[in-house]
């Protein structure tokens, strides 16, 4: 239903939204998400450009949410990569439609309610502190994981954006 | 959420669910979904490709739904357009989730069964006959509309097929 894009931003934010505080660089960023590095670089100017995520060059760079987690939703990252709109007036243009919609169009509207009501519905905490589910995102993807990163099985090994220390 | 080829698939299988058993003309059916035509040719094809119409060459040719109108759902044509896929292991490919999800995919498969969900149990008779909707589908269109072709507020003027008769 969603791009590989819009996939691969959700993917990012989670990962970033594990230790939000700590700047990840896009090697390690690449390594946790599974996302191939220069499509990755991508997907974080998207964020970057909708400020859901901030860049900091340099020594212990990377990037970094802009803000909580638990103020940050799934729709914010969907959105940024495709927004998913609403059908506000008839699409064919046809006048005695106007914003009263058909039956088709209704109904396509009316699941992109659904789904604008969903995501706008989680946050990255729901997703990093899960709410009963028995796995986290990218949680088995080896030793080059974001600092502070813990999982009801026990802390994560510290291994903070060591990476490519000139670039985000 | 849906792409545009895929609302004009919806469409123009609306349209052609006002009259299944006549079959209607590419350049009729162009007039009545305000579609393009290069661009509906392109749609129609993947339709008969999905076997969700027919075609027939010739004098009184066009296109016709291969089934009746309450056999066929939305998301069959939402399908034979972009199919809408379930998440059934971890995308990252994490062994230890495997068909357990994460936080984040098992919210976004979660999004995905409603979609399906929704649009499984719908069908075009539902939209052409419509659910207290003051609207229906490509109601407004002019007068080059297919035969048999009625609405709540009365009979609408037959005009079956009548250009482009060489082709569908």
């Amino acid at each position: 239903m969603f791009s590989q894009t819009t996939e691969y931003a959700l993917r990012a934010m989670s990962c970033l939204a594990y230790a939000p505080e700590s700047p990840v660089s896009t090697t390690d960023l690449a390594t946790q998400t599974r996302v191939p590095s220069n499509y990755l670089a991508k997907v974080l100017q998207i964020l970057a450009s909708a400020g859901l995520i901030v860049g900091r060059r340099g020594v212990g760079g990377g990037y970094r949410l802009s803000r909580s987690p638990a103020e940050i939703t799934m729709l914010e990252v969907i959105n940024a990569v495709t927004p998913i709109e609403r059908i506000g007036q008839c699409p064919l243009g046809i006048k005695s439609h106007g914003t009263s919609l058909c039956s088709l169009h209704r109904r396509l509207d009316g699941g992109a309610a659904s789904i604008i009501d969903l995501y706008g519905g989680i946050t990255f905490e729901d997703i990093v502190r899960g709410q009963g589910e028995p796995r986290r995102p990218l949680c088995d993807t080896g030793e080059r994981r974001p600092s502070g990163l813990t999982f009801d099985g026990g802390s994560i090994s510290p291994d903070a954006a060591a990476d490519n220390r000139n670039q985000p």
